[in-house]
């Protein structure tokens, strides 16, 4: 008899979003006609930039002629991408990550669900809250969790990031080995400094652990002091796995590329302390359960590092920076307290009041779509997350939605 | 300290392609300027048809207009794939299969790896030999084969395919959970008839048992009474999740676009033997750990069913099966015994001979790379599988070579 993974019985109902999009819908079936303005999920909205489209284009058309096909290649991806993001993202801001370090992908969420794979079942995994929930659902449906009590599962370590420290978590009090950090964050918009990263390199390295990083929102620093890859951290190499995504830097949600960095160096462990490659480790899951991305996709995501490309992805997310200025602004001059939306497309609002309750208010007074902090984790409770991929006219009618109905 | 997943410690030796990449890499070392040509790796070489670059042209200019941009979607792919899916590769068959019961993914070879996630640590797992290494190595991965002993995985339960059986493997003796078939058979090309797979789905229901049916072939089957479906067998819909993939019927395999059928009734069972849809299992897995497809992708792959694409897809097996025939008629001529061919773009030759060693021989003598048999599975050794995907050009210049140098 085929019996089902047990561990999936403990996931704690449906993802966020689903739930969220089950209540636009009932919503809209009662009122029908309402024009419904999302600030919810965070989607670009605007076209990829004009230099990813030629070259989208140019790719397409190699795949019809016989001459220039293009079938199986390394399921790590093409030299010609993984060369550019090397010299572009790392070597460019000082961090001496190689090509061959390189793996891409169709998506960071791909990328952050499966890397755990390659750990002990038993590993101690400490996750900070609030979070993406890929992180936690991910663990959960590979049995690392066990069981939900009082609104957590027992077996993870949460890292709270609230209003008391600046929602950067603190480093946890007890030994764990499997750390999920994300900055820009997702859901705060809350950004590191090189020093309170360099406190968890030093950690993991005086414990043997390992961060997964997850820097989805990089393009949106535009404080230059503020560290843009985990590898910019002296030391880090050995302790640190970093997704990356051309999603939300250059609108690729719906085209999907993405990208992961294992240095070479990068060690765990054995039952017998001997050391691993976890490199040759993804590369081993990789090879096995991955093809690599669409050809003419990876020819589109290159030339995000054309002259042209880089400039259009800039005034892409200038774009999208400017709207969440405009949001921030309107929330904070309500009294809201917020966080993010200046080197991040997400704007975190303190509610005052639970926060479906207050997603519910603004879907039906103001038409207005948000996402619920304690969807993220019991820290968001009392927490919207405002989105800013939106068009500048959306976003200026939502505001002003906003500020009529909650004045 | 972060421990390893032990399990991939259990693997045996890198992926195949891989080891053979590395032999002709270390023969064109040695020996520079040879014209090497291959018929390993199952890799198309003919540009997309026509139908399918129209529409990816289309759609690619879609992305590159805020007006008809397109971000994230359903996971699952958009419906106007599906529904083309369910009428052309289903309905028209007398499957009963609707579109909310397909899964758009990036590749079969993904699909057929992450399944087993869905199931219980320890369910017995029956695969074929000689067979496709992802079935395998995933298991092992997690955790399902115990160690390797003898040249087998303890854990598994092995269905031989061999010339006594046709190449069809008999039933299990045993109890087994979860059954992995392929039809048209990778590596050996076989077919089974729809009699034989009857029998298959009747051991599945008695058993309770699950099969993962492997149908990434299908579009060479060109005799009508060789079911191309496992829902074209009454009463398969609870026991069976069918692979398809555009990579061989449309030569999608640099451009990424496959899928996966999971109907509503299939079912798996907790530990109290309570039902489980295995169709909202896997809707689960995909919405946590995938994003779906490439919008223009899904759009090439759509085209595939108009009737142009369908025109065009058949000319472009037709000239595979050419290959095929040419290859086997060469091989049968010099007395090896063949199947596989006819419905089939591969053909498992039995060479009388260690089949590495065969592939030196062709390698060094014919420049012409085979894949070697025991790649995949203890009932492989003695065999190479040649695959017919190239061009026809070259495929008769290599044939010549092995004629001159075999005969």
């Amino acid at each position: 008899m085929i019996h089902i993974n047990e561990n999936y019985l403990k996931l704690k109902s449906s993802y966020l979003f689903e739930d969220i999009k089950k209540r636009i819908e009932a919503y809209e079936k009662t009122n029908p006609g309402k024009e419904i303005i999302s600030l919810g999920i965070g989607d670009v909205t605007k076209a990829l930039p004009g230099a990813c489209i030629g070259a989208f284009r140019t790719a397409v058309e190699e795949m019809g002629d016989d001459k220039t096909f293009r079938g199986y290649r390394s399921d790590k991806g093409y030299p010609f991408l993984r060369e550019k993001i090397a010299e572009f993202d790392f070597i460019s801001r000082g961090a001496d990550i190689s090509s061959d370090e390189i793996f891409i992908s169709d998506g960071a969420k791909c990328d952050t669900g499966n890397i755990q794979e390659l750990f002990a079942p038993d590993s101690k995994v400490a996750i900070p809250d609030p979070v993406y929930p890929v992180y936690v659902d991910t663990n959960v449906m590979a049995g690392r969790t066990n069981e939900w009590k009082d609104g957590r599962y027992e077996g993870l370590i949460y890292l709270d990031a609230t209003e008391e420290n600046d929602y950067i978590p603190d480093l946890p009090a007890e030994k764990v080995d499997l750390i999920y950090l994300c900055f820009p964050n997702n859901p705060t918009g809350a950004t590191i400094s090189r020093e309170k990263l360099k406190s968890w390199v030093d950690y993991a390295k005086g414990n043997k652990a390992l961060i997964l990083y997850d820097a989805a929102y990089v393009a949106f620093i535009r404080d230059n002091s503020i560290p843009q890859s985990i590898y910019e951290i002296e030391g880090s190499k050995d302790i640190a796995i970093e997704f990356r995504s051309f999603s939300k830097t250059a609108g690729f949600t719906g085209t999907r590329c993405a990208y992961t960095v294992i240095p070479k160096e990068c060690m765990a462990y054995d039952k017998n302390e001997k050391k691993h490659s976890v490199h040759d480790l993804w590369n081993r899951r990789q090879s096995t359960k991955f093809n690599g991305v669409s050809y003419p996709v990876q020819r589109a995501a290159e030339a995000v590092y054309t002259r042209e490309g880089q400039e259009q992805v800039r005034s892409l997310i200038d774009y999208y920076l400017e709207n969440a200025r405009i949001i921030r602004k309107s929330f904070e001059e309500l009294e809201y307290k917020c966080t993010g939306g200046d080197n991040s497309p997400y704007i975190w609002v303190k509610t005052g009041k639970d926060c479906w309750e207050f997603f519910d208010l603004l879907l039906k007074k103001a038409n207005v779509v948000c996402t619920p902090g304690s969807g993220f984790g019991r820290c968001g409770k009392g927490y919207i997350r405002i989105s800013a991929f939106n068009s500048r006219e959306k976003v200026k009618e939502a505001v002003e939605r906003i500020t009529t109905e909650l004045s």
